[in-house]
């Protein structure tokens, strides 16, 4: 891929001042429709071979646009706060919101490159990262993200050169150009693991253009035309992104044995008052002291509560904050989402949630929303929930390699149950516990999320991260169930 | 303040026992009605003597009410994005917004006593640090929080007693046990610190409610009825807080010497051509060497623009940041707030943009929009804009305190030139140049801007914070003014 940005491309002086001007006009313009249209955001991300001009490149782009909808973020040393939480937590944190263009330096492709070469990653690992890159790319697009990618290359002859005139024009300290040589010689080395890392992530979705970058008139130019073709179609198309791409997927899960899973729990399970008060004194004190150990500042602790209403998630999640120290947790009601969370891919509102380690975030409703009342209710495309499982599995494996435990919980009642908690709660006098006739209308929709739920379970329970079904139709058995599973799984985690 | 709660409050375990049942559903009831109305946050502060239960208390809140709407920030050691910026930065990052209970742990008055104790804050500081906090807390109350500030407190006796227990119960290390000594043995000194600082920042917004820790019924009901109380009085106030309360601001400022300040600019002032573009290299240069000094990463910049429609401002910008590395520095365009900035106090979207050092937020109209737009639209009260003021100037001193360098510029041109700027842009290409009818709208205000503008300059050019008006007619002189005082600034506080 690499051979054609070696060939010598050039634009003279007086070439890039003609077109400069018109090019300048038309980005103003096209940045000026996409944050009206505010359907979009723009992500690019420009990297390549250092001297290769990549903070020219985006200095210029802020320079020719608009700074205020434009935001460069360059991906140094991690802060404190980035090296407490998942590798990725960085990226969704400098996400550019819709009708935004964010220019991400390096964004993950400089430390899995430095990583590759230095040995720290091994042959395969690099190769999944690699899939894993890809996974997320898509993602983002299938997000309505606007993905360009530039590599701005040099050939090993074109790096010498730079660093030649990088030398003589005296800005660099004797170390910076030592290090500059390190690189260069470096070069015969990187260059087939950059050419590995290029054809692997250069999909239909999210390509790579390859940039030339010895002449600045060159690359500023072809990276500023690229970036225009892109706004004008993106501004074109004035529907929102269709996204009824063709999935692969394969077909709908069969039904019938899926279901069963969950019919089958054995809801008559239960639990004397009397076994109940001892075993919640005994597992909220390991769950203390588990969470109070020093060994849990190397772990991270997400909960996930999911069931129908009247399930009982508000009280098991309250069996369980009660054993934690109220510094340490934070409990996230997930809701509709607020208009800053809508212009972000759906994942961003969980991600702004996670937990550092030593931390625990426990989320009353999910991102498993978009498998539940998202499928359920048609509030986004099959396509969606399809690829959701997916995603989902990717975010909750960046959960786990970073020290965190996730776990699930499925709270399952009988709809007689139900039944018998709405009657009931319609004359309690806590006014959280109303039932609204939205409660009555999802009841009815109870089989479709039966369905939903198997599918879900059978999707995303993975080894990193299970589903812990709970037979719910008895408080204390659930509430039992529950704080055993999180500390069974500290205990296996922290070993 | 301290001896009523030195006099052995108690209550017996079946008292409390009676008693918290019907506490806890009125608390959760009325928790219930904040977050369904959405109207104000609560802030409650949590501090005291070492060892009195601060934190059991939290527990005990957070158990009593819906753990999803409440949330507990321990202030402990600073996070390095902490560090890197001012000091009240991390309160404004966990501020709770409306509807939701947030309970800061200590929040600033530990770290002001300890400062004081230790000798690095001196008398005089230390009162001019209460003052400090008192303006702040007001602030908060004027914005629609309801700050609740409790004071757990044990005598000198309670507290021997308190880690006679602590050492038997064999929970602490040996270390921490002489730690908590010496916190003992500090007692007498600390006292009159403590004194000073409750009566200094007990005022008729923000009173402080000193309990007694010693028994932990008696601590846990005192709090929590207030709490109580004071949400059942915040939820019976349908409306939203009135903000009528008399002002001690004085009479309206005089109107026309400060608005002689405006009209007397010379606005014929002009730079040609040639002149501008050596001019230009030139406070590119300077301030292009200077914010990539290592000095700088001491320091950060905050630019605040200003001035009517058509003024120049996005070019004055421009022309700043073609000088700045793009991975540096952010534009932040000030349009209507977010539904989630709306939650909030308004100066709260313009902390989350707060540089850290080493770094430069560039605000295209800012903070003042409160005593501009705000005042002359009628959007806010004549209270709230006359109080933003001093809340302006003291958010400023937070910045410079902290190493920011802040400059705001006011661009000022005649109304006759904007007319010729409305007509020439209406023929432009550039689409982020089309007028809209409320530019012409915005125009018939001219007088009511006027004023606006003479008055901000008046109250909030400060010695350490200064306005620079700009006499923008001529765009070139405009542009070289803004960029020379930028230089100047920067040169003076790095010097």
């Amino acid at each position: 891929m690499l051979e054609s940005a070696e060939i010598g491309h050039a634009i003279s002086k007086a070439a890039f001042t003609r077109q400069e001007g018109r090019l300048r006009e038309a980005l103003l313009n096209a940045q000026f429709d996409l944050a009206q249209a505010k359907a979009h955001p723009v992500l690019m991300i420009i990297t390549g071979v250092e001297g290769g001009g990549r903070s020219e490149t985006a200095n210029k782009l802020t320079e020719w646009m608009d700074p205020r909808h434009i935001r460069v973020t360059a991906f140094g040393e991690r802060s404190c706060e980035e090296l407490a939480r998942p590798y990725v937590w960085r990226y969704w944190r400098a996400l550019p919101p819709r009708g935004r263009i964010g220019i991400f330096m390096n964004a993950w492709y400089t430390e899995m490159v430095s990583a590759r070469l230095a040995g720290r990653l091994d042959g395969t690992r690099f190769e999944f990262y690699l899939q894993e890159t890809r996974a997320y790319e898509r993602m983002l697009v299938d997000e309505g993200v606007v993905l360009l990618k530039f590599w701005i290359h040099l050939s090993k002859d074109g790096l010498r050169e730079r660093l030649a005139n990088l030398a003589k024009d005296g800005r660099h300290t004797k170390r910076e150009l030592k290090q500059d040589r390190q690189r260069a010689d470096a070069y015969v080395k990187l260059r087939p693991v950059w050419e590995e890392m290029l054809r692997e992530t250069s999909t239909s979705e999210a390509p790579w253009t390859v940039v030339e970058g010895t002449d600045e008139h060159y690359r500023n130019l072809t990276v500023g035309k690229v970036l225009l073709d892109t706004l004008k179609t993106v501004n074109a198309d004035v529907a929102p992104t269709p996204r009824t791409r063709a999935h692969s997927a394969g077909p709908a899960p069969t039904v019938v044995d899926n279901v069963a899973l969950i019919r089958k729990l054995d809801l008559s399970q239960k639990i004397s008052r009397t076994d109940y008060d001892g075993e919640l004194v005994k597992w909220q004190r390991r769950l203390a002291e588990l969470t109070r150990t020093k060994r849990f500042r190397d772990h991270s602790l997400v909960l996930a509560f999911e069931g129908a209403d009247a399930a009982g998630k508000g009280g098991a999640i309250r069996r369980v904050t009660s054993a934690l120290d109220a510094r340490q947790y934070v409990t996230v009601p997930i809701a509709a989402p607020t208009d800053e969370e809508k212009s972000y891919p759906y994942l961003w509102r969980f991600w702004r949630n996670v937990p550092p380690r030593g931390g625990i975030t426990i989320f009353d409703r999910t991102w498993y929303g978009r498998v539940l009342v998202e499928r359920v209710e048609g509030f986004c495309s099959e396509y969606d929930w399809h690829r959701a499982y997916e995603e989902i599995n990717q975010f909750e494996e960046q959960l786990v390699e970073s020290g965190g435990v996730v776990c699930k919980f499925w709270l399952q009642i009988s709809k007689a149950e139900q039944y018998r908690r709405f009657k009931a709660r319609e004359k309690t006098s806590f006014k959280r516990f109303k039932i609204t006739p939205e409660d009555w209308r999802n009841r009815g929709k109870w089989g479709a999320y039966e369905h939903a739920v198997a599918d879900m379970v059978d999707r995303t329970s993975t080894e990193l991260a299970p589903w812990t079904l709970v037979e719910a139709e008895d408080k204390y058995f659930a509430r039992i169930k529950v704080l055993k599973t999180v500390v069974k799984a500290l205990d296996a985690a922290m070993a």
